[in-house]
């Protein structure tokens, strides 16, 4: 494919005017301001368009789509006991198939071209992301509250299976993270086991840490200190780690992130919808952190249009904080793109340049929002809906381009989303 | 206009399936399962659609459309001293005017079909407001800093102007209303001379209140009072009043605001943006003060879809608050509709029932992010888009359908507003 007379987004989140850049083989093999020779198959418009990485998901519960608009307004241990929990229970792998490939459908359309995600039933997911040619971090969710060893646990064999017949599945699009669901629903020992685990098999750790005050605060009665300081005193963080959350991290907190190259996966919605609080994200950023941004699942959020955790993640702390110098377009750029693939291990992604993985989306330019084009990266944040993304492409491979998908049948999807939410509902007398 | 076989969402917010509306002569002519008989000229196809109000901007200046992108990340008075304001002094009739016709475009895309305004050179934008077909309340901005007499000022001269030639044009679609910008750029003569202004004439006020911490305590400083109380004891709420922001407004304020009648307009981007604070959003839906939704300037937004107001509405107040129970998807979608009407003295708007004037927008709800379809009214507040919009119809004519505009020139809008930003940039040397 060869973009031609397109501005695209560069490494510093300036727009570069008027380009040429050509994708061979997946990856990027030219950029410049005159036509390239060869014969690059097809060729794209780029009038009115601007290309840039594609966004990465970063913490994400694909299959809760299926919970979408059923637990609302309701404070969070009962949305956990009375609606989440039994509804996760009825799940069967058939329905978090179907639930998986309407979710990257989802993530497709407004620019996500690679998530992290951790849930159950992964080797259904697996099959829906291979189909759907994104790009994904799957974890299998790890919860244990007796003594039991990791190797009697289910998602022990679990992970067994995924290492050996899906890490680096579909020419490296699937990677297998190993999964500590938190602090309080996890035992040390199995903590311990899982760091061994990825150490062995040379993968990233997902967990989720600090969301809420109750969860923080309980861990520094239990065990003497933060979540973070526990995990890290397990060896958890001896692997590259993605830190989901992180709503009541302390400074001391924040020193381990940076010491231990954590990075640390902002949710602003989910952490909104859910009253959980708010990351101190000025400080992060002034400390050197890496961030990332997520959407969480749907029953929190509930969409999966990463722009909109780009849009409050440039908006929502400099609120919060009362200094609206704080977050700058380039911050959240580099959160919602650069940053996350970094934190999923993929080094050869999220910036355009030659030799990177084509990993791109073009944004229509031509709509009233984004004039006057006076700051390109201010009016992608602020002013750029999730909609205006006309293409969406995983290493060089179109996968959705101007209302059409090429991988995924979305009706289909739509309709048996909707055949399983209603079974479950019924059984569930809702 | 006849929508066939059509979901809407009715007046408490349910939704009514596969329905008949007939509209003619501007008004719901016709609600029922059954078909009716008569020419209703031409057929929409409900199908994979839901209609619903339209969305009133509730405080806006759209022309500050000119300043998107243009003074970002900064603090609240370099933005106003050194970007905002040498900016609007280059400001001429014909820069307002192509302005405003790009705000409205941005605005009947994403399903506004009425805004209530504040700004200058209101002949030109009322130009622009009836040519594009859409809803307005207008009024012309008024600051003064020395003790002259209202009588002298310019502004005066155009509320005269604009009162005799403008209120009620376009079959009534234009109304004017009366400005004081706020307590601490105007005095209290001129406060008084505009209630008694707006009493003779009839109109309403919108005011600028207490949006900023330093602004509500000045006041309490300098009057004695909050500028609520202020502004109330010179009569000024004796007419029915838009107040926007009020978000440092006290429980004595909130106690006003009920008793007078006036509407608040809730801005939590803008106020985000600016660091401005958050409104108590959840004591004052408590206590049944009027809540409204504006998108405020494109200097501080930066866009003019009030789906994203309406999204951060039932978002926000949640994570300030820690209580995810408050703000439903109704108190969201009621202050994003009729609540806007009402304080525009749109009594006739805002409600699908026959006898109401038909400004309508359909919504696509075939598109991943509505399914499962559990619970519409939290679909369209937490995962619809504005760009779901197909369809945006003011007093029964089609201002905006699947991607064409009807009375706006959207390619020449855009490029004037272009060169209009950039004639401006190249005086100011930036």
């Amino acid at each position: 494919m060869l973009f031609e007379h397109i501005d695209f987004l560069d490494a510093n989140f300036q727009v570069q005017k008027d380009q040429f850049i050509g994708v061979r083989d997946g990856t990027i093999a030219y950029i410049g301001k005159e036509k390239p020779a060869g014969d690059w198959k097809e060729t794209y418009c780029g009038r009115h368009r601007l290309l840039m990485p594609g966004f990465v998901n970063a913490h994400s519960h694909a299959p809760m789509l299926l919970l979408r608009g059923y637990a609302e307004n309701l404070p969070l241990d009962r949305w956990l006991n009375e609606k989440v929990f039994p509804f996760e229970d009825r799940l069967t792998g058939p329905s978090v198939r179907a639930a998986t490939t309407l979710a990257c459908a989802e993530m497709l359309r407004f620019g996500t071209v690679s998530f992290s995600d951790m849930y159950f039933f992964c080797q259904d997911m697996a099959a829906a992301v291979l189909q759907s040619g994104m790009k994904c971090n799957l974890s299998r969710g790890l919860t244990v509250f007796t003594d039991q060893g990791y190797e009697e646990l289910s998602a022990y064999h679990d992970n067994v299976d995924l290492l050996a017949h899906y890490n680096g599945a579909g020419e490296g699009r699937l990677k297998i993270d190993l999964c500590i669901h938190g602090e309080y629903t996890t035992t040390p020992k199995v903590v311990q086991a899982v760091a061994c685990h990825a150490k062995e098999a040379g993968t990233r750790v997902h967990v989720h840490l600090s969301e809420t005050q109750k969860e923080h605060e309980e861990c520094k009665a239990r065990r003497g200190m933060t979540p973070a300081a526990y995990f890290a005193s397990l060896g958890l963080f001896d692997q590259p780690t993605l830190a989901a959350h992180c709503v009541w991290a302390e400074e001391s907190d924040l020193e381990l992130f940076l010491r231990k190259g954590v990075t640390v996966v902002c949710n602003p919605v989910s952490n909104m919808k859910l009253a959980s609080g708010f990351a101190p994200v000025p400080r992060m950023l002034e400390r050197g952190v890496r961030l990332a941004l997520g959407t969480d699942g749907c029953a929190s959020n509930n969409n999966l249009n990463i722009m909109q955790d780009l849009y409050l993640f440039g908006l929502l702390y400099k609120g919060v904080s009362g200094d609206p110098t704080v977050v700058t377009p380039a911050d959240a750029l580099r959160a919602a793109t650069v940053n996350g693939f970094l934190a999923q291990g993929r080094d050869d992604c999220g910036v355009i340049e030659v030799g990177k993985r084509a990993d791109l989306i073009a944004l229509d330019t031509d709509v009233p929002w984004m004039y006057p084009a006076t700051d390109i990266p201010c009016n992608l944040v602020y002013a750029a809906q999730g909609a205006d993304v006309r293409l969406t492409m995983v290493d060089g491979k179109v996968l959705y381009k101007d209302g059409e998908y090429t991988t995924i049948d979305v009706a289909r999807a739509q309709a048996e989303t909707q055949r399983y939410t209603d079974q479950i509902r019924s059984q569930l007398c809702v």
